[in-house]
């Protein structure tokens, strides 16, 4: 198809998906003559997953670093989900003290060696930020948390593609990018679910 | 106390109190003499709640938003609640078909009228980015997610303070600002050893 076709068949204008393509995101089409290419349905596939990382707030750096793991996929499965995350999880500079953290991922079946340590500095810096306001999690909710996110984790990672690297890295890296505005959209409604139950409002 | 007191006590500088005091953030001092206030243990709650929500990206204006739902509580503690999420959630101006999100949250227990319309858009929102990618969440693991939020909601309202309007908008301001970076850590962490776990990966 040509660039105005992939243009309509995504809803991606035509001078960002040329944007796209001088910034590596996207990989060339077919030269059919000096000003015209030929794309393919793959062209529409990786399109969709880097709209979908950028209208959810990836930076174009983050995404080319997700494009490239899609491009050059690590050998294990593992190695690849950790490349995928590693893409759009932050890098905090400033120091923190990933010990204090070990106690609670331990309790998720963490061991010292099978996580990206980016991923438990993000714990210790969540669990910082409480310390500084001097607010205690309860120990009731905090089991809740636990077995909520192991609950998701298991049924995500069961769900993880194996058939091809392209896949598992579009399954893995939506997964975490996408889902996290829904799991915290959908924890709010359920709170105020609660609340209502709770405090006894009644639907109008 | 004085000033430089409630700074070392808080650990916030002195020209950061005055811009708060300024602000309107922070309730005055009683005058002792025209240059010198005293302040007292409420002072220095009531920063490290500011300092929380700054610290996890809230805004001064959101902030105020909260202050003001501590100082003028609504009635009721699940309009206190409402007060308090809103206070801490985006408001969208784009246009979203709440409807599409409507049988989603059905399986949370909502029902028109008990919750706030931003939040059910929330979850509209976050729906759209996953059409939008061409993705599908699989049935098992949307399950999960919606047993997952259920689960922590419950544990959460449960836990509210009902002593006082400013505890319980502490709990439930803090518990939605600071316990969404940590829930996503954990997440991740989890997901890495559920992937461990089923690719074979062990522990260094």
């Amino acid at each position: 198809m040509r660039i105005s076709e992939l243009s309509a068949a995504t809803g991606v204008s035509v001078p960002t998906i040329k944007y796209y393509l001088r910034e590596g995101l996207l990989f060339e089409g077919v030269r059919t003559s000096p000003t015209q290419a030929d794309y393919a349905d793959e062209h529409v596939r990786r399109l969709r997953v880097i709209r979908a990382l950028i209208d959810s707030g990836v930076s174009i750096a983050e995404t080319r670093g997700v494009v490239r793991a899609l491009e050059d996929p690590p050998p294990s499965p593992h190695d690849l989900l950790g490349a995928a995350h590693a893409a759009v999880t932050a890098h905090f500079d400033e120091d923190v003290d990933v010990s204090a953290a070990e106690p609670l991922v331990r309790r998720l079946g963490w061991q010292p060696g099978i996580c990206d340590p980016d991923v438990v500095a993000g714990v210790a810096r969540a669990l910082q930020a409480f310390d500084r306001a001097g607010f205690d999690i309860p120990v009731d909710v905090m089991t809740a948390y636990l077995d909520s996110v192991s609950l998701i984790a298991e049924a995500e990672v069961a769900g993880v593609p194996t058939d091809s690297p392209d896949a598992a890295v579009r399954y893995v890296v939506l997964g975490s990018v996408l889902v996290e505005p829904l799991l915290l959209a959908l924890r709010r409604v359920a709170q105020q679910v609660a609340s209502a139950r709770r405090f006894g409002v009644s639907a109008s």
